[in-house]
């Protein structure tokens, strides 16, 4: 691992210099290259889920590990997305003079080496290798053993793509170890390595950044929550705690726990509770709750700080703002929260007040997301403050250095 | 100190949202009592001071320890420059309509509870703790223990800022235990500490920065660079590097090794050397350089490596500007790194190419500092890359979260 991390920090020096239009040649001769070895990925990827099925793996983790043609379609069209977008590095921002004469600004700058781990997702490889070279860095990816022939087959596409531009191999390498010391090694070289992205389950997650000496980027719970104000529209309320919760349920960004103001209740929840029902939504209330939904059970403590990704709710009354954000602050996980109001002094004091990387008035928690907010690509959403917070693209990836300007300038 | 950390996280939700004027009021009213109090703060560094001699420490050190009229006035003064500084937190920037017709943006919010650790200097107290409020944080402050009885009473000033705001006392707390093991346990104390900020020497950087279980935002070596371009402007040359050199001799920004274009060296070094050698630096060099300076001494492989801090100067001759670069990415420290030349592309090139936290092109690497740059303040310089980069000033006690506006909006 030593020599993949020292040979990555050599090759991300020539990808950080290297200009827009070499990255985005890579990026689409990559793309190319995945659409013309469909058939080879294929068979690849079909003895990594003959292998899974054998050792009787779940079907779930089955099915994220399968690719189809329409899942490599996408791969290579998410490739050539990526290489549209503009390139961040080298952007100069905040030019000024400063009274000694002296002007002072910030350049955007690559990260340098960024370690990728990630379970049995294929197409992770493609996507963060694209990613991390047009943020102007190396990158080493540790994909799931399950998935060693699929990503291997893409590591060759990638690879092809990064030739065709003349730019170095090492700059992306797929590691075809499945050793699982690798990740231990990996993420403690902390002389070659300048961040660790996991992305896949809780459990591989707590693991890494438990044990990394190298800052992680990290995506923990999303126990996401819609405050519905006194001063809430019934039907915009209705609207979108039903979009948040339904839309989708596996999503880090979908509902778990709604609250609702104990003056809007009577006219809001029972509506609400008939929608989710006939979805097949399982409740959870308090009392105050189940006094207006019979069908609710009975919630717990437990239920406040769980993320379910699944048909299941968690409903509470609440007798104000205060202490929607009393409960947000002490069960929620800083992911998304949104308040329904028309009354605009609230509105304003829970965009203050709550402190999770999302933090929404009027809309549903779903649009948490790289895309929704104008990112282009998106490399995780982080629930940490330092560095990056939420949804984070390429910007995620960079890092500003300043820049002075002077024309013989000392300081006395 | 889980005791310490749980009452500063409570109190850090409060301080975050403290308006404006209720921060600014605390800082004046700290900076009036420390005025008011100057007698006893004078009669607790005695303490310190006395007890440092007695223990033998080194001059360098009691001289760091001790405080003055002059020093406590200094103090004061800060604070009241920190009032004045807008307040960082709130800001919404980067507010857009997204197709969807949501509008997102993001807002400037703190970090939350940041740990400062730091050695004898007590200014530090009343600094640290001023620019964590006013960036909306609560901070734990753990200051060496040969300044126990300094730090206690500039602490007990602290307090009485926050109360006179209507502020909680546990936003600001000084640890009055001398006890090493409460530096372990704040370093580790993930649930209740977002960051430590250590502020010291090197011994103390790199040992919290190795046990530390929260992100570090450190400042390890200076191992600074001026560059003499061939296309170099001799006189600025001369300027710059002097200024670079001897305008303070122990501080992070100061040059430590100077490279000369060979083809400019013959006019300029020898000129350099005699200002040098009057100034009592000491001089060493390559072979090319002894060439041309006789007194210089022999610079071993170790020199292009070390920080001095002291009046010694490495030269070495290099052959290109891309020499130059190869030298600075192999011995510096990506801290701050200077060229100077009136060619527009070498000087385009070296600022995209060194990945330094400051890279100036005809200016001398002394600018690198909070004040020069203009942010008002600074709680220290980061050499690392993620979150801040080089001077850090309020922006760096900082986070950004993500808002949403909406109407009633969904996803679909």
């Amino acid at each position: 691992m030593h020599t993949v991390g020292r040979t990555a920090r050599d090759a991300s020096r020539q990808i950080a210099r290297a200009d827009s239009r070499a990255k985005d040649t890579a990026l689409d001769a990559m793309a190319t290259a995945i659409e013309r070895d469909s058939a080879r990925l294929l068979e690849a990827n079909g003895k990594d889920v003959d292998a899974a099925k054998r050792k009787g793996l779940e079907a779930a983790m089955v099915d994220r590990l399968s690719l189809n043609q329409k899942g490599i379609a996408a791969m290579a069209e998410g490739l050539r997305q990526i290489a549209r977008l503009p390139d961040p590095i080298g952007e100069i921002s905040d030019m000024r003079y400063r009274p000694t004469g002296i002007q002072v600004g910030r350049m955007r700058v690559p990260l340098g080496v960024i370690g990728i781990i990630y379970e049995s997702r294929p197409n992770v490889t493609a996507d963060a290798a694209g990613l991390c070279l047009k943020a102007g860095n190396a990158a080493i990816l540790r994909g799931g053993s399950e998935a060693i022939h699929s990503n291997q087959a893409i590591g060759a596409c990638v690879h092809e793509g990064l030739r065709a531009a003349g730019l170095p191999e090492d700059a992306l390498q797929v590691i075809e170890t499945t050793d699982r010391a690798a990740v231990g090694e990996l993420i403690t070289m902390r002389e070659h390595v300048d961040i660790i992205v996991p992305r896949g389950g809780k459990g591989l997650i707590e693991r890494v950044s438990s044990e990394s000496r190298i800052p992680v980027l990290k995506h923990l719970d999303g126990v996401c929550h819609v405050y519905i104000d006194s001063r809430a529209d019934p039907d915009k309320a209705i609207r979108i705690a039903d979009n948040a919760k339904t839309q989708r349920y596996g999503t880090c960004n979908t509902l778990e726990t709604l609250l609702v103001h104990r003056e809007i209740a009577p006219d809001v929840l029972p509506r609400l509770a008939t929608i989710y029902l006939e979805k097949g939504v399982e409740l959870r209330g308090d009392e105050d709750a189940r006094a207006l939904v019979p069908e609710m059970i009975s919630a717990s403590e437990e239920d406040w700080f769980t993320e379910y990704l699944a048909a299941v709710l968690a409903v509470r009354i609440v007798d104000s703002m205060d202490d929607a954000i009393e409960h947000i602050t002490k069960y929620g996980s800083q992911h998304t929260d949104t308040i329904v109001t028309e009354d605009w002094t609230k509105a304003r004091r829970f965009l203050r007040e709550v402190d999770s990387s999302s933090v929404m008035v009027n809309a549903s928690t779903r649009f948490a997301d790289g895309f929704e907010y104008g990112l282009g690509a998106e490399i995780g959403i982080s629930t940490d403050k330092l560095h990056a917070r939420g949804p984070v693209g390429l910007e995620g990836l960079t890092s500003l250095k300043w820049i002075v300007f002077g024309d013989g300038h000392v300081r006395s």
